[in-house]
């Protein structure tokens, strides 16, 4: 079914249907100017936002609409995770071209609706307008963080290990597999291989273990690649930093689609956007103590040093300049 | 300047210097994963966002980038006002084609700014992304309601007056000599009768104002156009509603471009969008009181009446249906 069959308000309403589950904290949601939410007292609001646009972050020929909702909700939670904060709710903003249709608009809030039932974050409103071109999708969220549990970028201190959750690499081996898909369609691979790109899971339930049992001193998610996001820590903590290569963790299909791709699964770990992992620093006793309680995949890849030590990568006992290549907007 | 000269990172530099002024409530601005806000125990949190697209909602040969952010802004900042809420942060994301220079990107951040600073809300974040074709505009605000003043669409009554503040027909009037230029550039007209399109003023200190002096029964702010507007209490309400045509405060500015135009600028005020002003209901005798207290101007147009008596508009002794005319995306 056509947009205009249904018209702005008619699509409205049946968000506001799909979408209008009642949040705990929500006392007025989809359907009035603004929505209207309760805020905890001892609590800080953490206030985030991300956008999409098709054919710069995605395209739809790889991409289902369920994926995209999923996707764009999850880089926000991510952003969420990366200052120990909890979700509260979010906004959807969509811009539309004549190519969607009502099915692929609902499909899409499916997509949102289970990444935001499962982290507790509910739609409360957004806006939805004509975009002639490219579809468009804007996404914030509020969350909360305890006064005492803020994680900064800007905390890292020469003498902290840095680390990271989970395994590196599989977000950008996916993204590299289905472009390859594009160009040459007998490629053939598992659709595990490409999970991460389309359905990135943000690490909120690692964050909060992380802020509530050890002392973070930094902390950034992954939304740049591994070497990007340490040089923000880097700049806004004035301080260097040594990261060790055999100690990265490298994803078994990072290194599965590496090898489909003839290509180095660790380029897509250091450089790779979006991997959504959180990386942060800590004392050393706190990541003992850490590294012994934590029941989800933590890896210790480097320290933190002084500043003029710059950001570099020590290979077989050789350090080399880090750069912070990625990919850049502008 | 190209934006690719100053790079992603440079960009969101340059953003956080020149908009980064330390707002009151703010712990973390621009510059991290998300920004973290203090909340105000006692009060609600009242949550908005708006998007503009290129050629959809402006055209760049009679929208300055100053202009620009200071009205996408303030299609925020009226959704707030149409809660009784009161600004206290947002956050900016803009999707950039390569016509946009380094030195528009700041104008346009001039144009926020002024409206920020003006109504307190500091921008503290948001996200800034390549859109190859069309330039694309989406802010999210924060602000806050206390408790017991939250204005919903939703409790209008039959016997409620219907009330609006300032004067109607001038955003739209603006719009339609704007567009008129674009075909006919010989046409003369002051710029002054643009005004309130080009840079529209939140209704905020006349919501501060309601809220406190009076006990509103519903409210909202005329951004589809009044009879959409209308419509939208009614249906939230389950009411019906009849306005008086006579009684309609048609802007002198509106008038005037009217007459330019050769319409009516009866039209402009009743199915014109981004209008800004506030539309209202009340009781008769809280009516009463307001407009002995208000200082700014105030108009009742109509009356709350069943909802089997549908929504009309009077003019010269006939009822008329008041059919919810006005701009929709689709």
């Amino acid at each position: 079914m056509k947009l205009s069959q249904k018209g702005e308000f008619g699509l409205i309403e049946l968000i506001r249907k799909k979408c209008g589950w009642p949040g705990k904290k929500v006392i007025l949601g989809i359907g009035d100017d603004a929505a209207v939410i309760k805020s905890d007292p001892n609590k800080l609001l953490v206030l985030t936002t991300d956008a999409l646009i098709q054919t710069v972050h995605f395209n739809l020929d790889y991409f289902s609409f369920y994926q995209l909702g999923w996707r764009s909700l999850a880089a926000n939670l991510s952003d969420l995770a990366a200052m120990g904060g909890r979700p509260v709710c979010c906004l959807v903003t969509l811009g539309l071209n004549d190519g969607v249709s009502v099915e692929n608009l609902m499909q899409f809030y499916q997509g949102v609706l289970a990444l935001s039932k499962r982290f507790d974050c509910p739609v409360v409103g957004g806006d939805i307008v004509r975009s002639p071109r490219q579809i468009v999708i804007s996404i914030s969220a509020l969350g909360e963080v305890e006064k005492t549990k803020v994680a900064k970028r800007s905390g890292a201190r020469a003498g902290d290990l840095i680390c990271v959750t989970g395994e590196l690499g599989e977000a950008q081996a996916g993204l590299e597999l289905l472009l390859k898909k594009r160009k040459n369609k007998s490629l053939q691979f598992s659709p595990a291989l490409t999970r991460k790109h389309l359905l990135p899971l943000p690490r909120l339930a690692e964050s909060d273990f992380l802020v509530h049992n050890t002392k973070l001193n930094s902390l950034i998610d992954i939304s740049d690649g591994l070497a990007s996001d340490l040089h923000q820590i880097c700049k806004e903590s004035k301080v260097g930093a040594v990261i060790y290569e055999r100690k990265i963790p490298l994803g078994s299909k990072a290194v599965q689609a590496a090898r489909l791709l003839k290509k180095n699964p660790l380029e897509f770990a250091l450089y790779g956007g979006e991997e959504y992992e959180l990386l942060f620093t800590l004392t050393k006793s706190q990541a003992q103590r850490l590294l012994c309680k934590a029941r989800f995949k933590l890896t210790v890849i480097g320290e933190i040093l002084p500043r003029k030590e710059g950001v570099s990568l020590e290979k077989a006992g050789q350090k080399s300049k880090l750069l912070p290549q990625g990919y850049t907007h502008f």
